[in-house]
This record gives structure tokens, sequence and C-alpha cells, in this order.
């Protein structure tokens, strides 16, 4: 690739931005958007409408982007909870370590690349035609001493990042601590889930739960709730929500805005009848169908063997979970419980064995569906390499010849195509989580995460770098002592494509983020069509598809940035973009679902561990390559010692992301016994994990009600 | 080899095992050896002292395995603990698994195995000079259906041996829980190692204890010891404690037997004095050593910051050991207390990041020794191959030819120089292991248990069957995927040299078990020089090196069954000379030190189940190689069956030898709520795990009584 289609990419894709910014700068203007940009503020009812035109409103303006960069971190930790400060700390984490990198790159490691003659440089003012790879290492000679300032840039970017890495480890655990210390009590603090419940002979779960902790835990048990089989009702509870919802926002308007709609086919055909009758009908019908399934369930008792039992004390519920209660270790499983709307309810019938085989077979399909992918992978590699692609469309030649098409081609392309296949991935590792038996809805998305994650890594990077066939890939992976070697052939020659990848994928997926394209594209319809002021909902931050992106961003950054410099200041504009735009969405559009207190932070850490490794890997590979060898030999004290960091991380600071410790918990609890309020919240806390399936309804006989607490726990 | 090499090598060990067992009939009942043969009992005081001589003294009578023989799995329990039954049933368990894999291996396989012709067969009549390769799998031609037989042979062996692994895991965990709570109150149970203490400005490591546990733990902390560097003192006090048991015993034969010895070098020299002024005398000076080193410590303060911390109930000290204190993981680190006796005091100074970097330099230490071990290993292999000896000596040449001295170099002495070598290894790895922190004896001799395992399945087994350069057996497994088949060519080539194996080191190691040759010859040369009667020890059971020996003769059993069945019917008299052995030793011999409680189980099924899956490996590569492919296609699911059979029973079971639930806890702390002597044993708590280097000493003026509790906490 030659440094002119690098920047005719750059430009379309600084392009690309800049117009979407300023729509976006336009668009949140308007009052038929505040659904789409800012549906945070909406539901807080902090939006106020302005109705009445205005010029400004037509003129972009960047007031958004201040309102962003003067959020402090109390600020965004008291409106949006810890895990989105741990998600804007990633980004501040790679603004800090790709700066150094980036100065250490551009102005050391990038002048001695290209004063390498292994690229036959014609002249320098011919810049523009000048293949990239004059500035990568692929120009320094063999054996050359300056690869000596490389062997130096390996070791201190490796002792920055691992600064850097313990810093906010031990940061965000502090934070982690303090959030837990001055947290209101917590429905989940004084609960846990139990599994297994055996049968005694003759009675239900719900006695044997009842006879088990009463006798062991008698001090500190306080009541229990046994899970049942509800999924057809959740349906149907669904179903209701979403009415009730629709309902009360039509009658909050007042009678002056009763409207009407025809009963048929998407409101367009049939008879018109007032809307708020209607679905008030429609709500009695399915409210007396839950009944009738309540009552049922009820009645058949399909109890399953889990429960949640809560507890006097959050030390108490400790000790519980902590602790192995029955003498098979099959039996009495306790865990910590979620919060009560974070319960994934469906999954709880599955048993012991069940669980342990669904947990199996998802990690198999994963495996397969991570093989499988290679084929577009593949296909889209190929679109890089005009050469292929002629001789595999030879009528595309005549347009393949074209300048501006053949930069277009290699330079946007790929990455383009490459990434719609890849929006179908994070929902599909979103299903293979939640058949893996989580209980919750933040561990399915952790554990979707990780997953995504490390399919990004494989496809994206390895799939691509070592380009051929499948069985050739997991050849290279089956001879561990050559990978090194083969990463060093394979990666330098990608350098290009991840060049254009960061500006092309990069840049254009933050500013699609901040223009949220389908979410405007939906409303603007439903604007059409005229059910515009319905019911909508305030989304939260897909943290399974955002971070493994900004991770493998990471990723590239370090394992380039001995290779190829060049693609340290583009990331940095990423990054920095990122900041701007993600805070401005944490602020506006997402509402945190659920609270981990920061459990995303260790994936974090291990991924950047690996791409430590990796660079480190490829630097062994390269400088054997480069023919010198003790350059080589003095890399890898440099592997061990990353691993040990690595490993006291995980003893230092992982347990405190496992579980809290008895001090902390039992100073809690000490506070609490002088509140008054606690009485209140522990009534309360007996039906907080009722099945919200289960819940008595009262939904037609309430819809005069404004904002009545729906089915969630009141908050204390 | 041929068979008839194989005859003679028999012919000398059954000789060799004959001579021992007489001997050892006949010296068994000779007064001057009880101390070798019976310490056990004459410790309890049950051996009466036969002075009187008698004809039958001299002749061998089978009484001892006939007593042997009838022992119950409860006597053995009651007098020996539940480690020494886990111990015999690793023995009953292989004897199980090879008398069924043994009627498969020598009715079935082997009559096949004989029926192949792809060695040729000069005629019947001429045995003897056969190879013993006829009864191996290399005799059946390639794609023959009789390989399908060895297919069946391999799944029927993996399931008759998951069975027995299943029942036995369950049958001892059960014994485990029966016997904790069957048991009196012990220390241990109520007592936990805290490591990691914080210092609170200006105050003590006790007085941070003291606070800490007021503090959380309120309702159960009894007491707590802070452990002292006193690794000095402890010289001083076994020489000490040694003396003083030699002066006690000199008292207790009373005036009458009034001894005197030279004081000089060894007894041998100097002038004659009264042995029991002069021991005397000794006892007091160093006593007084000792007292001045107490104080001394005391005063300096020498305390680490680590201490064992007592509770009121069972229950409260495992909710200590279970749950993190504290916020910063390392800190108040928690574990177990091991029983007071069992404690390895000189490793308690070492703090976190010591004890982990000790850790890693151990794992290291212990590779590089299982690296340099192959140079002894590839020089002995070299001795089965006489072509290769004789170009290395030539000088040998004229004896070789020698059909006796070829087939004792090919039959016996390769083994014997191994087993030399081998020798001086479970030592090293039990300095290993108590270099890496441990905090008791029985851990130290648990993990040197696995160390000596790996050691000799890489050694003895790898390694001779991938002879050649370290550095070629190194890339034997950087390739995982050739390892099937590179098994598969080595591993049949020396089924040979692992029959011979099993009769010479396994027969003669138990013979020489029974024999206790070093003990005897030690004893007897004290008895010539004068000093018998004097102190002696009453050795343990050596787990560290038994365990390891029988579990890799099952993993030669295990791989061999469907190669080479020949193996098996010496495997198994292997093990059954071995039950009787260990039982007469475990009667009458060795005296548990320590209890672990079964926890040596786990090894015992880790190295099954890597054994079943190095014979499905093998069979994989076999019926590769024997142009079978389906079969060897067909084999995979058995090793993922393999493997989630191991994964089930680590869930299943392991937990248990963890640690004790809930249940069983509070169970028994109700038990002793109502005995009257629990407020006199916790008052012992308190001092039960007391440095018996800083207690307060009173030898000297104590030697008249006999039999005085020594520095032993007292049995409750």
């Amino acid at each position: 690739m030659i440094v002119s289609a690098l920047l005719t990419s750059v430009g379309i894709n600084l392009g690309i931005c800049i117009i979407f910014i300023t729509l976006y700068s336009i668009l949140r203007k308007q009052p038929g958007n505040i659904n789409v940009y800012i549906p945070r503020l909406v539901a807080e009812g902090k939006a106020q409408q302005r109705s009445h035109f205005n010029i400004d409103r037509l003129l972009p303006s960047p007031g958004w982007v201040s309102r962003a960069w003067h959020l402090s971190e109390e600020e965004l930790l008291s409106t949006t909870g810890l895990d989105a400060v741990v998600f804007m700390r990633i980004i501040t984490f790679s603004i800090k370590l790709f700066s150094v990198a980036g100065v250490v790159g551009v102005f050391i490691l990038l002048p001695i690349n290209y004063l390498g003659n292994q690229i036959k440089k014609t002249d320098f003012s011919d810049l523009p035609n000048k293949s990239l790879d004059l500035f990568s290492i692929s120009n320094v000679e063999d054996g050359s001493k300056r690869l000596w300032i490389h062997f130096c840039a390996v070791y201190f970017i490796t002792a920055v990042c691992c600064y850097l890495l313990y810093y906010e480890y031990k940061y965000i655990s502090s934070k982690r601590i303090a959030c837990f210390s001055s947290s209101k009590p917590q429905p989940h603090q004084f609960t846990i889930l139990v599994r297994g419940i055996p049968l005694s002979s003759g009675g239900t779960f719900g006695n044997s739960v009842e006879s088990f902790f009463t006798e062991y835990h008698s001090s500190t048990y306080l009541s229990h709730l046994v899970v049942r089989r509800t999924s057809k009702l959740h349906g149907l509870i669904s179903d209701m929500e979403s009415l009730y919802k629709r309902v009360t926002r039509l009658k909050s308007n007042g009678p002056a805005q009763k409207k009407f709609q025809r009963d048929g086919f998407l409101g367009l055909f049939g008879r018109k009848v007032d809307i708020v009758d209607h679905y008030e009908r429609k709500l009695g019908d399915l409210e007396e169908n839950v009944r009738m399934g309540q009552s049922d369930v009820s009645l058949a008792g399909e109890e399953v063997p889990a429960a949640f039992v809560s507890f006097k004390s959050r030390y108490g519920a400790a000790i519980a979970s902590h602790i192995q209660q029955s003498d098979n270790p099959t039996e009495w499983v306790t865990e910590q419980a979620p919060e009560p709307h974070d319960v994934f309810w469906p999954f709880f019938s599955a048993s012991f064995l069940q669980r342990w085989i669904s947990k199996l077979v998802v990690i198999f399909s994963v495996a397969v569906l991570t093989l499988l992918f290679l084929l577009p992978v593949a296909f889209v590699q190929g679109l890089t390499n005009l050469n292929q692609l002629e001789t595999l469309f030879p009528f595309l030649k005549g347009i393949l010849t074209m300048t501006f098409v053949s930069q277009v081609i290699t330079g946007y392309l790929p990455s383009l195509i490459l990434q719609m296949f890849l929006l179908i991935v994070p929902p599909i590792m979103k299903i293979f989580s939640s058949i893996q038996g989580y209980i919750s809805h933040s561990e399915i998305e952790k554990s979707a995460c990780s997953k995504v994650l490390w399919f990004t890594v494989w496809n994206i990077f390895f799939a691509t770098v070592l380009s051929g066939s499948v069985i050739y890939q997991l050849n290279a992976f089956l001879e561990p002592k050559d990978i090194p070697l083969k990463l060093a052939v394979a990666v330098p020659a990608q350098a290009s494509f991840y060049i254009t990848y960061v500006v092309t994928t990069g840049w254009t997926s933050l500013s699609s983020e901040l223009f949220r394209i389908m979410p405007l594209l939906y409303n603007s319809i439903r604007n059409c069509v005229g059910s515009a002021d319905d019911e909508f909902d305030v989304p939260s931050l897909p943290y399974h598809i955002e971070i493994p992106r900004i991770l493998f961003f990471g990723l590239l950054g370090i394992s380039y940035v001995i290779l190829a410099p060049l693609i340290l200041p583009f990331l940095l504009v990423y990054y920095c973009l990122g900041y701007i735009i993600y805070r401005n969405q944490l602020l506006n559009v997402y509402e945190p679902k659920y609270e981990t207190g920061g459990k995303f932070w260790p994936i974090v850490h291990d991924s950047t561990i690996f791409s430590l490794l990796l660079m480190q890997a490829i630097a062994v590979g390269l400088f054997g390559l480069k023919k010198l060898p003790l350059a080589s030999t003095l890399t890898v004290p440099l592997v061990v010692l990353t691993l040990l960091f690595n490993q006291y991380c995980r003893k230092r600071f992982l347990p405190i992301f496992r579980a809290y410790s008895a001090e902390c918990l039992i100073k809690k609890d000490r506070q609490d016994q002088n509140d008054p309020t606690m009485a209140t919240f522990l009534d309360r806390l007996v039906t907080a994990y009722r099945d919200p399936a289960l819940m008595p309804i009262q939904y037609s006989g309430n819809v005069h009600e404004h904002n009545a607490p729906l089915l969630s726990f009141p908050e204390v």
C-alpha cells in the first residue's frame, strides 16, 4: 500500500466523521429526535421540550463536546455507576499508554525505520507513491545496530504498560470497595442463590430450604423464595408491560389529545377506534391470561430445585455462599445472588449436570463458529490484493485499473465488509452465554464480552495475519516454538491493512455510535407513520460489543508499536474521539441496567497482558529474523517478567473482584445496625426476589396513576 | 529380547524374593532385630522380649503372612489412620483393575497377537529363543480385522477403570467424612494460620491479631500465638531431645545395668565414665544454651508476621479460613492449620512475595533436575542394546558374547542402575517441596509425592521410550499432534524393557522393603559396637517414595495392556505381593506421624486418568499406524469421555478433600456442646501451637520419670 492510498482512506473517513458529527450537532436539537439522542434525560424528566422554532436549531454547535469534556469522574460515578467509570478508564488508560508509545514511535522509531535501506526509495519528492513499508521495521537492514533501539523500546513500552495496568487495577479495586462501603443496603448483598436442593421424602423444595437454613444458619437466616418454571408467563408479562406503558403515556397526555387508530393490520386498516379504549381492552385480556397462568403454576407446583435465600446481614450471606454447605458438593451449591432486576429467569430449571453439559456444548459451538467464520474473512482478505481479485472476477479488470477505485477498494472496502459480518457476532455470543447457565444478565454480558474479544482477536488478527486455509492456521498453533517466527514474518506484512482498519472501522464506528443511525432511522419511520410519542426503551451501553472493540484496537496498537509506529497517531485520534463521544453517550443516551462493581476490568487487564506477550513474541521472532539473535534471546526474560507481573496482579487484585472481604462486610453490617430504615428494608427483602411473572398484577385498574413503580424492586 | 532372557530375569528375581522373604521370616524372630522389624510394636510396648533360645527361631515361618492377610480394614483404620487405608486401597484398586485387564489381555489379546504373522516364527518347539514381540501387537498384520478386538479392549478397560475410580473416590470421600465425624476434638480443627499480618503503628503483631479478631470474630475467637524465628533453637532442642531419650532409657534399665563408656571420639577413646552421668551433664549444658536462646528471642522480639489463631468452634475457624479477611488479599491470608506436631516451623519467616518467588524458583529447579537426569537414563538405556555397548566399550566384546552374561545385562543390570540413581530423587524433591513454603510436613510430603511421580513418569517412561537427545524429546512435545504417532512407534518397542522392569525393580523393591536392608545393617553395626538398646525412631511410611512407585507400575500396566499383555501377570504378582508386605509393614514397622484424611487419593486419581489418556493416545497412533484409520478416529471420543469423567469427578469429589462442609462442621460443634471435657480441651488449645523451641524445658530435672509427654500436644 502506498502513502496516497492511506491518505485517501484517511480523507474519506475524516470526511465521514465530520459529516456525522455535524449532523449530530444539528439533529440532536430537533424535538423529534429526543428519544434517539437524549432518551436518558427524557426518561429522567430532565429534557425540556423546545417547541418554538429557532434558527440556532439548524446550526451545528459544539456545546455537547464541552459538556462531555467537563464532566468529572465523581459526577460520572454518581449518574452512571462504576461500570461506566471503568469503561471510560479503559479509554483514558489507552490514551495514556499510546501517548507515551506514540512519542517513542513517531519521534524515535519512525525516523530510524525510514533511514533503513531495505526498500528502494526513488526520490524524496515522490512521497505519495512511496510504500508504507518505508516507515515500518521491514526497512531496517538485517543485523543493524539500530535494532537495539527497537529492543529498548520493547522493554520501555512493556514497563510503561505494566505500570499503568498496576495503577489502574489498584485504583479500580479501591473504587470498587469505596462504592460498596458507601452503598445503601441492596437486596443482592443480603441474598444468595442456592441450587441443587435435595428433596427430602414427601416434602417440597421450600421445606428443604427452610429446614436446612434454620438448622445451620439459624442466627442469620431470614427467608427464602423457591424459583419456579415460568418461561411461558414471562412472554405474556412482557407484552402486557409494554402495552401498559403505552396506555399510561397516552393517558398522561390528557383527554385533549385523544387519538384514534384503525384496529386492523399495523393500524392501517379496519375501523377507527379510540386508541386508549382499544389498548385497555387488550390489556384486560392479557391480564386474565397471566392470572390464569399464575394460578396454574402455583397449583401444579412446578418448582425448580433452586431458591433465593435472604439473610439478616451481608456477612451471613457471604458465609453461606463461601463455605461448601453439604457433604455432597453437587447439592446445596451456593453463590452470591445478582441484583433482583438483573436475574436471568429462563435458565433456572437446569440441573447441575445439565448446566455443566450445556457449558461444554457452548464452548464447542463457540469454537466451531470461530472456525467457520474464517471463510468470509479469507474472502475479504482477498480484496486487499488486487491481483487476486482480478483473477477471481476477470470482468472487473477495467474498473480496477482506475486509481481511485483501486484505492477505495484497498483502503476502505475490505474492512467495511468485515465489519458488516462482525455485526452479527456479538448477539450470537450473547445467546451462547445465556445458554451457558449464567443466572444474571450482567454475567451473560461479561461472558459474551470475553467471547467476542477472543473471537475478534482470532478472526481479525490471527486469521488475517496468517491468511491461508483453516488447517494451515491451526497447524501454526500446533507447533508452538515456531509461533514467534511465523508471527514475525506475517504480522509486519499486514501493517498497512491494520492502519487503514483503525482509520475506517475505528473512526467510523465512533461517529456512527454518536449518530445512532439505526435508532434514528427507526424513530424517523415511526414519526412518519404517526406513532411518535409512543413508548421507547432507554438503552444500556452494550459492553459486550464496545469493550472488545476498544481492546482490539489496543491490541493492534501494542503489537504494531515496534513494527509500524505509523499506526499510533491514528489510534490516538480514535481514543481521543472515543473519550468525548462515549462520555456524551453515557450522559445522554445510556442508562445502566445493572451494576457489576467494575468486574469488567479483569478482562481488560488480561487482554492487555496478552497484547504485551504478543508484542514480545513478535519481537523475539523479528530479532531472530533480522539476524540479531542476542536481542532475540534477551527479549525472553521480558516475557517471563510480564507473566510474573500478571501472576502478581492476579493474586493482589483479582480476589477483590470476586468477593468482598469479611472486614468490609462486617463494617457495613455494623453501620446498618443503627439505621432505623433497616427493618423496613428487611421486610421488603423477603419479596425482593419474587419472580416478576408471579407478582400479583394490577395493570388495568392501575393505569390512572403515573410513574407507578413497575416490577423492579423499589429503591431504598 | 527373547523368551529365555525374560525367564532368566524372572528366575533371578524370584530367587532373590524367596531368599529375602525366607531370611525375613527367620530374622524377624531374633530379639536383636526387633528395632528393625517391629519398631512400632516395641514403641507401643506390645513386643514381648523372648530371650530364651528356641529351635523355632531358626526356621522360617509364614505366621506373619496370615496375620497381615486377616487384618480387616476397620482394624487398619483404627491402628494406622486413614492415610494408610488409602495407601492400601491404591493396591487393592490396582489388583481389581489388573485382574480384569489380565483376563482380557492373557486370554483374548495374547492369543490374537501370537496368531499374527509379522514376526517370523521358526517353529513352535523353539519357544525359548523366540522374541517377546511375538506376543505383542507388533505381530498383528496391518489392517487386520482382529485389531477391532484391541479397539474394543481399549473401550472396555477404560470403562472398567473409570467405574473403579468412581467407586473408590466415593468410598474414600465417605470414609473421610466418617473419620471426621467420629474424631475427638483436635487442635487443628479449631485453628487457622494467619499470614501477612499488617503492623499497626507502634504495636506488635500480637496486638494486631488480637484487635483484628476481637473486632471481626468476637463470638468465636479464642486465642492466638504469634510465630517466631527459631531455626537455631530447633537444632539445639533436637539434640537435647535425643539425649534425653537416651538417658531416660538408660535409667529405665535400672541401676543393675549401669554402663560405662569412654568419653572420647565415638565412645572408643578417652577415659571411662558412667554413661548416665556423662549424658546428664551434657544435657544440662544444652539446656542452659537453649534457655539463653529462648530468653534472647523473646527479648529481641523476632516475631514473624504469622500467627496461629484458635477459635471456640470448628465452624468459626472454617469461616475465618474461607472468607477473605482483608480488602488487601495479600494481608491477613488465612488457611486451615495443620496438626501441631505436623507444623513445619523453619519456613514461617517468608513473606507473601518471598514464598511466591521461592515457589517459582522451585518449579524451575524441578524442571532443570528433570532435564539433567536424562543423562544417566540415556546411558542406562544404552546397556539394553548390546551392540551399542560393544561399540562403546570394545574390550567387553569377549564377555558379552557369553549367553548368560548378555542375558544378565539385558535383563537385569539396566533397571538396577536406574534404580540406584532414582534413590536420590525423592529426598531431593522433599527438600524442594520444603523450600516451596508449605507449612506442614504432610503438605510437603504430598507435594513431593506429586513431584516424584511426574519425575518418574517423565524420566522412566517418556525419556526411555523416546530415547534420544534431550532436545529431540522436547521437540516431540512441542508438536502435540504428532505425539500419538510417535508414541505408537516408540512405546511398543520398549515392551520387553518394561516387562523386565516390573520383574526386577518391582519385585526387588517389595522384598527389600520387607527385609529393610539398610536399617538391618545399621542395627547390626550398632549391635556390634555395643550401643544396642539405645534410642531408635519409629519410622513413618514414606508416602512420597512408595505412592509414586506403585502408581508408576499402574501406568505401565495401563499403557501396555493393549500393546503387550504379557506384562500383566507379572504386575499382578507385584501387587499381590505388595498387598501382603505393605499390610505387614504398616502393622509392625511404620507409625503414622500425621493424618491428612486421605488427601493422597486425588493424586492417585489424576495419575490413573493420565495413564488412561496415555493408553488412548497410543491406541489412536497405533490404529493409524496399523492402517485402521476408522478405529483410530473412533478412539478419539473415548479420550473426550475420559476427560469429561475426570472433570465430573473433580466437581463431585475434589471439594470434599479440600475442606469439610458447613453441615459437617456444625454437627460436630453441636455434639461437643454437651461434652464436659471441652472446657479442658479449649484451655489446652491456647498453648497447642506454641513453638516447640519456645516451650519451657525441664529435662535435666525430669529424667527420673519415664515416658513423660514430650513436646507434642497431649492427646485428648
